[in-house]
């Protein structure tokens, strides 16, 4: 029988660790293939690159092809992937990770990462996104081999059509972990600020700075809290983004005053 | 009493008709301001500039000041505005367009247009974005009119934190127009793929081509069928992207196996 074939991609470049990580570990038993941003792209968001062209470049890496890198957004990635690189020879999985800090709460809308699984659901393809809940010191061991059971539920279950598991994995000792749960994408606000600083030259810049607060107490269901508390959080994450609840409601209101 | 204040923003960029039109119909009534992309920001999706400084331009029009212009994305105008540029005098309403081209289907997903809407959103702002589907010869007038009754609507309907309306309008004559309807978003396929091409220096490089399948024949609440009916549609987006049907699904089955 055929080896299942699991494209690897991520927002942080194919030179990030946590998907070397992963390739090192799933590729004892599967048929792996990389297509990732030749540089980093978080908080690049669900984009795609319409207005230039993407260029390809075979990487090497421990003395042999380690996979392709995409000048364009992870979503590019995928789309290229499918489409055109290994079109003859289409994955059965998408994984994108393992990314270097959390992707939860409203940073799921911001995510490179999670709009790569997004864009594998969206194409029809079994879709996972994988993040460790750390910016230093990350140790991508645990949540390496965890993405094979990740890969295990994907291929025993049947998601909606677009619909794709982001999964965030807390930065504590293997020993730690409380367990796994299915989660709701917390909306949660920030205390966000732009700082105000000048260049060298006189010339006025901004940048964003931010804070996060838990506005959600009592609401463990959400990926955020869940995680806080050493839980492995899924959330089922779908690229419909209508509100049916808004919907339903709007539709039994009174009709909307358009004449003009 | 105090005019209602208005941000507009949208992908096109500061110059863009669609942007001009609408500001110039507003005006009458609002206080108006402009803070949108210096550059065209299409297919951005819900990026924000982590990594960069953000510069801000004034800009003048018509021998006045017309309104700020930022090296950033649609997501990032709002952001700045609202908690920076504005901050003294925040806007009650974010309305994002007129976008040059329709935005429903997976395109939402990709849209910086509805992104700055569903930003506006997410910061507790009453916020529409505001296509017109076409892309050649647009006639801006009656969708730059009907944005009073949107702003109309949001004032008189309270919508949930983080839901925005994503309205589109046919680019047809006004008589032609059959009337307004809520739609969900379709998750329509394309057929797409990716042109190989050659530069003049014989390196190789691809671009995203693509043509629309309609695979949800029957389905006449999708925002694709209203808008090709020649209804406008508007579609309640939400920044909680998490699919609630799969979530309620996944919780009453078996628990995920995670001990390795």
């Amino acid at each position: 029988m055929d080896k299942l074939r699991i494209l690897l991609t991520n927002d942080d470049g194919i030179h990030a660790n946590g998907l070397y990580c992963l390739y090192n570990e799933l590729k004892k038993d599967y048929e792996v293939r990389i297509v990732a941003p030749y540089s980093e792209m978080s908080a690049v968001g669900h984009a795609i690159t319409l207005h230039s062209p993407l260029r390809v470049q075979e990487i090497y890496r421990d003395g042999s092809f380690y996979g392709y890198a995409i000048t364009g957004t992870p979503a590019d990635c995928v789309k290229i992937a499918v489409q055109e690189l290994l079109k003859d020879d289409p994955p059965d999985i998408v994984l994108s990770g393992i990314n270097l800090g959390s992707n939860v709460g409203i940073d799921v809308l911001y995510s490179g990462t999670v709009s790569a699984a997004t864009e594998g659901a969206y194409l029809g393809i079994k879709s996972a996104a994988l993040s460790l809940a750390t910016r230093k010191d990350p140790d991508f061991s645990f949540a390496s081999r965890f993405s094979r059971q990740v890969i295990k539920f994907l291929l025993n279950n049947h998601l909606e059509r677009g619909v794709a598991l982001n999964v965030n994995i807390p930065a504590v000792p293997e020993e730690m972990i409380k367990g796994v749960v299915f989660t709701r994408q917390a909306i949660t606000r920030y205390r966000e600020y732009f700082e105000k600083r000048t260049d060298p030259r006189g010339n006025v810049y901004y940048w964003l700075a931010g804070e996060i607060i838990i506005d959600e107490n009592g609401r463990a269901d959400t990926d955020i809290a869940a995680l806080q508390n050493n839980m492995i959080t899924i959330t089922p994450i779908s690229c419909d983004m209508t509100s049916n609840r808004e919907l339903e409601r709007l539709k039994k209101a009174q009709p909307f005053q358009w004449k003009l």
